[in-house]
């Protein structure tokens, strides 16, 4: 049952190689799965989940105590440590997942060419999906069952720091795989440590159709660095809410209190915000009051400064930084286009938002923010799949090729083109 | 005039940095302009290349003078070379894409969530992207337009064989982008022939949103080896005819010769039939003859060359290669099962078709070959953008990331979310 038994005697570059064969030779059958066997599996492996949870936690709590022993910070070690209602979770997510519609073989588009041969636009499964991720085993779980789902192997890469919860995980994958009739090879954790496997990983591009790193800024920029294969990456979210001059400021002051205390550790609450040199007298020092009675410690420009002396300066490099804290940079800027102007200059295109009553503005705000979400009066942290309406997410993209911001299913699909004819040939 | 002299003093960093940061800022106005102001420029370019084909064909004639006193290849200085015919289907290009719709702007889906906040995909253009290219200098004039047309800045990187005409068609589009109104930094031809650029150019991911390369695979795994960017590529076409037992053969026998001979130099055309065996016998020894008259050679597996004894044998690596030449591999299969298996193994995800009347076998095929566009009764020589009613195209990916098949103008854009609420915020 263990997978790794057959690998123990392989280099890191055959291993990977080995287990990508296995992959690509699974998706081909998976792409043919139909949709009642792809929820079947996931049914299955949330009932497993379940059932087998004591084991589970058996395992995550050899991977903490060694954490522990290593001195891994609290919250790495936070981040790894399961408990029974984050399993519960991820089973719920699963059946969530078994709801959705199922993206593989919808046809988005059709027409037919003067010489009589239709064309069709066919939404197929990428492929093989390679996932390289840190610390949180629930993404072995979770991103098993969206890439199943949507058609995809999955070739799973945790960090040597869960180990061994990820194999328990890979034991209930594999066994619910089989149990629908799929092959188990069709989601595989990569079963040792190794970083050597994930250099050579990122060479098979012939086995392998899209990366997706989920981690530190470090982690990101090694995988891209080294990958041959196509990468969906999100480095970080430095959001913006933009108070316009013409902004209603009650509702601006609870727009920017939710994005940036609601959740201030994710990539959608706000780093900065850009406030109007018309408003700011008015605005400014009831919402900062605010923010600080909530434990938000801000960092003003020169001007912020001149209403609101006591609060520290912001340096230049602040305004690029994603604090993922309650830490708040604040700019008054004279008009809208200074606004947008700094939104691209330290913006990393994730998510920004004005609040203005004025539709000419925020119509000026939405053409020219290039951002994978531009709200308009509501606030940053709606930038997420579920929150969308996309029904689950595996990541959030800031890069543009493929798929911009929140992930679902359909992005972890493609299209081809299907040509039908009787006979016709090109002149 | 000439962008060059500005650039003297450069090194390669920090001309090509120069360069791309000079486009950013043309493709923030670029994404605001109108359709008829990018038509204006089309158009405007179509009639300078018209007007100044005596100066281009000047310029054209020392890189061809050039190129022969280095001896490069016949092919290659045929490809270099410029005609007024040839320049008069570039204008022509050019007028068509004017007439082409403008992606940008449009609304691909839109919907409401329980809470009240608006969900809609907006398409964008993706910024900035650079061209890397061998050659032809075509291309120079046909990749700004389709850049431009959606939205996009564009760096035009082509070899030093052909710098020359490259800078002189870049001073006509320096001048129809000023005269519609847009920077003459929309679209940059690199001034130097310098390869160390390239490797620079490669390493800009902030600046520069998509890489495509267009040219021989050396050039294209090269690109995929060193960019940090995201890059479409398209590294080679190995497409098969699939001869089904339930086969018209006389409707075989032309789809098999159009894919082949109409023009066998281009990555669509057939490199290898593969035959079902119960009609070998009835459809090999007259189809061959006909290809063989027409000057094709056959490589045949060895139950072909026991019907047809006088052709070469196929060896293993014949059947990945793709030979842009009258050609041909011939492997009999006993199932439909192997011959899918061919095209999974050998092929490259290119074009490939089935010839049948059996629509379960016709339905089989295109739901097992992966390909970016699988063909049913009808020549491989239809998956190009034109001839599948795109438009236009900047070339096809192998690749399934993005865009998988003819990319034409909408696959130069990507999509945005733009959320409207009116003081929303997440519990």
């Amino acid at each position: 049952m263990n997978q790794s038994t057959s690998f123990d005697s392989k280099n890191p570059a055959e291993l990977i190689g080995l287990i990508a064969e296995n992959s690509r030779k699974a998706s081909r059958i998976l792409a043919s799965a139909s949709s009642s066997q792809k929820n079947d599996f996931l049914l299955r492996f949330a009932e497993l989940l379940i059932k087998e949870t004591d084991n589970l936690l058996l395992e995550n709590a050899k991977d903490v105590s060694d954490a522990e022993e290593k001195n891994l910070s609290a919250a790495l070690v936070d981040r790894l440590r399961l408990n029974p209602s984050r399993i519960n979770s991820l089973a719920d997510g699963l059946r969530e997942i078994a709801e959705l519609d199922d993206p593989v073989g919808k046809i988005s588009g059709k027409w037919e060419r003067p010489n009589g041969i239709s064309v069709e636009k066919k939404r197929i499964p990428l492929g093989v999906i390679g996932i390289i991720y840190e610390s949180r085993p629930g993404v072995t779980a979770d991103a098993a069952g969206l890439c199943v789902k949507s058609g995809n192997s999955v070739i799973l890469r945790g960090g040597s720091e869960t180990i061994r919860s990820n194999l328990a995980i890979s034991r209930l994958l594999a066994e619910s795989l089989s149990q629908s009739g799929l092959s188990p090879f069709t989601a595989q954790v990569v079963p040792v440590a190794d970083r050597e496997v994930v250099t050579e990983m990122l060479k098979l591009e012939d086995k392998i159709d899209l990366i997706i790193p989920r981690g530190g800024e470090g982690l990101i920029r090694f995988v891209v660095q080294n990958s041959m294969i196509p990468v969906l990456k999100h480095y970080k979210g430095v959001c913006h809410v933009y108070v316009d001059e013409y902004a209603d400021l009650a509702m601006a002051e609870e727009i920017c209190r939710n994005a940036k205390i609601q959740r201030p550790g994710v990539c959608n609450s706000m780093e900065t915000m850009l406030v109007h040199s018309s408003i700011a007298g008015d605005f400014l020092p009831k919402a900062v009051r605010r923010l600080e009675s909530e434990g938000v410690t801000v960092k003003g420009c020169e001007n912020t400064k001149k209403l609101l002396p006591h609060v520290s300066s912001a340096a230049e490099e602040d305004w690029y930084e994603e604090y993922l804290d309650l830490v708040l940079n604040i700019r008054v800027v004279p008009t809208i286009d200074k606004a947008i102007d700094h939104i691209q200059t330290y913006g990393s295109m994730h998510t920004d938002a004005i609040v203005t009553k004025d539709p000419e503005n925020s119509e000026k705000f939405v053409r020219e923010v290039d951002s994978s979400a531009v709200m308009v009066n509501t606030s940053t942290r709606f930038n997420d799949g579920y929150q969308l309406g996309l029904g689950a997410e595996i990541g959030i993209s800031t890069s543009k090729l493929h798929a911009f911001g929140p992930m679902g299913l359909e992005e972890l699909t493609t299209s081809k083109f299907v040509v039908r004819g009787n006979g016709q040939v090109r002149n």
